[in-house]
């Protein structure tokens, strides 16, 4: 029987912590890093960088390696913050470019099946934010999920005591979609939702 | 614009370099080690380990921390070689139970339309130790595909050069298969080496 060494084994098992990454590919990474001792070398590397480096901003929550980070600190419209439960969703708003403003990383949303309440998430932080009187608009881009709606619905109420506009990302047919194919829930809502053309 | 910090974007592009990891998966894995900094620690730590101690053995070319490795060393049989493309492959086999002896990993396959010719692989090495005269036979367990089946015929020749018996792993119906599923050629090798029951 072939006894992995042991720093191969716990490479391997902590490959396989890694989301989506099971026995075989675990292998298969691995493998292929043995065969480049460079590329196994940068990836270590960068790791061990990031995990020096890189933080959450104290305002917004976002992923940063200055505090606060670059957006918080930008020439961008400070009367309108956007709520996003992960830093990969701010991402994916910026690469729309349709954004200006600032934003507001919850770090998850509300579930209280996984006992996940208001507490845990970053949401002090936000009314704080709000309380200091500069915003004038919240748009709320939790996940359309049953938590994610949940965690707007939750926010919505807590920012309009505090008289502030929330807005809702809007509902419709994907583009470049078959409206055949979309599901009725969002059919309904496209409907509700059409505009004059 | 979202502008990642410099090391996280050297993270992603890092990890966009492990085979099946695109834009998406990298994002996905990058924001998951964020998410648990004792894990990224943990996996930083064990790449440097394996990038540290983890080599290849000098008498079979397999991956080891000591070498010659534990199969070289170790009691098996002397007289059987195994040649196989990839370290993978002979863990495949040793996870069978069902050779004793030893190994020789080729660290590819030849491939004229790629560049690998003969001298790109561990052939030499191999040949070398052949003519140190133990062994009796040469188990050939490159792949079934164009490349190890080329590899396969030139081992071949070079091996019976040295009047050493060379045989080749069987080809049949995988365990658990559908006949019906199989395709034609395997069916084909499976009646013609049928065996008495």
């Amino acid at each position: 029987m072939l006894h992995f060494s042991t720093s191969f084994g716990k490479l391997l098992s902590e490959l396989k912590k890694l989301p989506g990454v099971g026995e075989k590919t675990a292998l298969r990474l691995a493998f292929h890093l043995l065969k480049s001792p460079g590329q196994m070398h940068d990836l270590a590397e960068s790791l061990r960088l990031v995990s020096a480096s890189v933080r959450f901003c104290s305002v917004c929550f976002g992923i940063t390696e200055a505090d606060p980070c670059g957006i918080c600190t930008g020439d961008r419209d400070d009367t309108v913050i956007c709520v996003v439960e992960e830093p990969q969703d701010m991402l994916a708003i910026e690469r729309s470019h349709s954004f200006r403003g600032r934003y507001h990383v919850l770090q998850g949303a509300l579930s209280p099946l996984s006992g996940i309440t208001p507490s845990q998430l970053r949401i002090a932080e936000l009314l704080e934010r709000l309380r200091q009187g500069r915003t004038k608009e919240v748009l709320l881009a939790t996940n359309f999920t049953v938590e994610g709606e949940a965690t707007a619905l939750y926010l919505s109420r807590a920012i309009k005591e505090l008289g502030i506009r929330v807005t809702r990302l809007a509902h419709g047919i994907p583009l470049g979609s078959d409206i055949e194919y979309i599901d009725a829930a969002t059919v309904q809502r496209a409907v509700e939702g059409r505009s004059e053309y």
